[in-house]
């Protein structure tokens, strides 16, 4: 399994030492002085270009930092009804690490796992959740959103509301709290999460008068350009105007093909800052390229076609190389499989060595 | 540790087969067409003759026409704030354990485990709660009792009132569904939990088009007579006028001698039907020595002073074999940790099984 493993990531370019052996030691998980950054990735499609900038590109540069830990957090999707569909949630389960793992993401010197793998973590959100005020839930923004939406559309407050959607805040400090993660990215919206953890971290850990879990502190993402989608709004999957990361070369150019531009003539000058093509340029390309590109749009003789042509050559030399290691992953879950099992091979020893430690505290022989 | 554990039962003369080899074969524990009883019994407390004669007798009885499972919910206690204390929790656990053991739970003919043992309990907690509308638990009668209360007090309706107190319910369908349990013997206030235990079953079995889950009925236990506490009202903890089962003789004889009675002479004739006393020998004495006591009653020339001392010698016949066994087991955990492991290993198999098959149903890998 190593073996195959390794072979994988040599070909794809990382750095490899030596994985053999280290699968179930803590301390070497902990080696040295950095402290752990934790990472979620909830698998509910195929990754798009605003997943990349927005999440994925700064997450993966934590691990220039931190001791990165990213975990697929395949049980949290449960929560929704469109994922009560077994083939949808393991093909988005798939493309998600897949993805990951294809940009960047070295599981060797990350811990890289399924949150489903770690038992552990079932466990401690039931701990958790008995220290847990239940108005905390109640006032959590999604379960509030919800709620006034079924208000709204004259519905039972509480409609098409399971217990995993009101609960999973819960769920969340377990998968922080179960190891020891100092610093979660999050975007503002997010932030109530991470208050929720430390809130319950600093309760349990006073009551016993032990110091079991660390407290974890936000890193609020900064706001990023907004990615603008085909249409010219942000781009997100509600609004079905995104472009996905690994589209082959003719997908991608019929995406591109299809953004919004005005109805300038290729003669005409342009205004680069104005135009939903540049702006997604600009976000992929060098300053020169970007500076170089602004300067033709503006001296007239650029057609819309000739704009596009130019962000598919951007985006196809950003991710080509990246989209090859994503279709080798795709045609092979099983290297997937088995290069999270060696994350959760990882993970456990640390999420064991916790709860042990927790279950001698709160009483349980 | 097998060969200690069948050496106790050979001591406290429970018949014993072999033991070893049976551990992992879930065959085994289904074989024949025995159907499975499940069993949870919370640790809270030191349990009292109330308890043994509501709910432990008749629930040890089912062994004789079921394959039973029993098991010491003690992560459902840690919904009680009470037992946010490790040393309580930690006695209480092992205080009901030896309870049962000693009253002739076999552990070798049923599967006897430590909720907490079985983490697979906690992941389907967590799926099933995906599956739970939270209108459910809104609706479950001791959430509603404790939020009435919370309003008639002045409170917060939610006031004190913590994730696990709140979601229990579920934690509860996965105690009883982990084992495909055919009948749970409850009391009348508790037929609620089988009816949300069977619906998200259905909901499932349905849903994925799988019968996964065994549909499993309530066993509601027959009205057994009230057993009069110290002070006449119901036996109860929240009265204080409790007589626990494995109490010393000389403590047995105080507690007993606190039994409220009226203030007739010796020489009087008493009416055996409207006495505490009485109520308590009858519900432990045959049909024959209770006949001659109220015989006795009536006759007058039997002071209070007598009459508690036949009470006193029944509960001495009825317990004080199996409070030898109590006080040896309650002197050495070790050996309750070591049923205890033995059941769990009995359990994990047929936990696993069933969740293996639950996740690739799911969709994860």
């Amino acid at each position: 399994m190593i073996f195959e493993v390794r072979v994988f990531y040599h070909q794809s370019g990382s750095k490899s030492r030596e994985w053999p052996g280290r699968a179930s030691n803590t301390d070497v998980i902990f080696e040295g002085m950095k402290k752990v950054s934790l990472t979620g990735i909830k698998p509910t499609g195929t990754p798009h270009l605003g997943n990349y900038l927005g999440a994925i590109r700064p997450a993966l540069e934590l691990a220039q930092t931190y001791q990165p830990f990213y975990f697929i957090a395949d049980y949290h999707a449960l929560t929704l009804t469109a994922m009560h569909n077994a083939p949808a949630l393991r093909e988005s389960i798939y493309q998600v690490a897949a993805t990951w793992l294809a940009l960047g993401l070295n599981p060797e010197e990350a811990c890289f796992y399924k949150q489903s793998d770690i038992p552990e973590i079932f466990e401690l959100n039931w701990i958790l959740s008995c220290f847990t005020p239940k108005g905390f839930m109640n006032r959590a923004h999604s379960y509030k959103d919800k709620v006034a939406k079924n208000v709204a559309d004259g519905l039972d407050s509480d409609e098409n509301i399971n217990m995993g959607l009101f609960g999973y805040p819960c769920l969340m400090d377990a998968d922080i709290l179960m190891f020891k993660s100092h610093v979660i990215p999050v975007g503002k919206d997010q932030k109530q999460h991470i208050e929720f953890a430390r809130d319950v971290a600093h309760r349990f850990n006073n009551h016993y008068g032990k110091d079991l879990f660390v407290i974890p502190e936000p890193m609020i993402r900064e706001e990023t350009d907004v990615i603008p989608g085909l249409d010219g709004r942000k781009m997100s999957k509600s609004y079905g105007n995104t472009i996905e990361i690994f589209l082959e070369p003719k997908a991608l150019k019929k995406k591109i093909g299809s953004i919004v531009t005005n109805s300038q003539g290729v003669e005409e000058p342009k205004d680069p800052d104005t135009c939903n093509v540049f702006k997604l340029f600009k976000l992929f390309a060098t300053a020169d390229q970007s500076a170089d590109l602004a300067a033709r749009y503006r001296a007239g003789g650029l057609g819309w076609g000739h704009a596009k042509a130019e962000l598919h050559g951007v985006l196809e030399s950003t991710f080509s190389e990246a989209r090859a290691r994503y279709n080798v992953l795709m045609a092979d879950t099983a290297l997937i499989d088995k290069i999270l099992a060696y994350g959760a091979a990882k993970a456990r020893p640390v999420a064991k060595t916790l709860i042990e430690e927790i279950r001698e505290t709160i009483g349980i022989p």
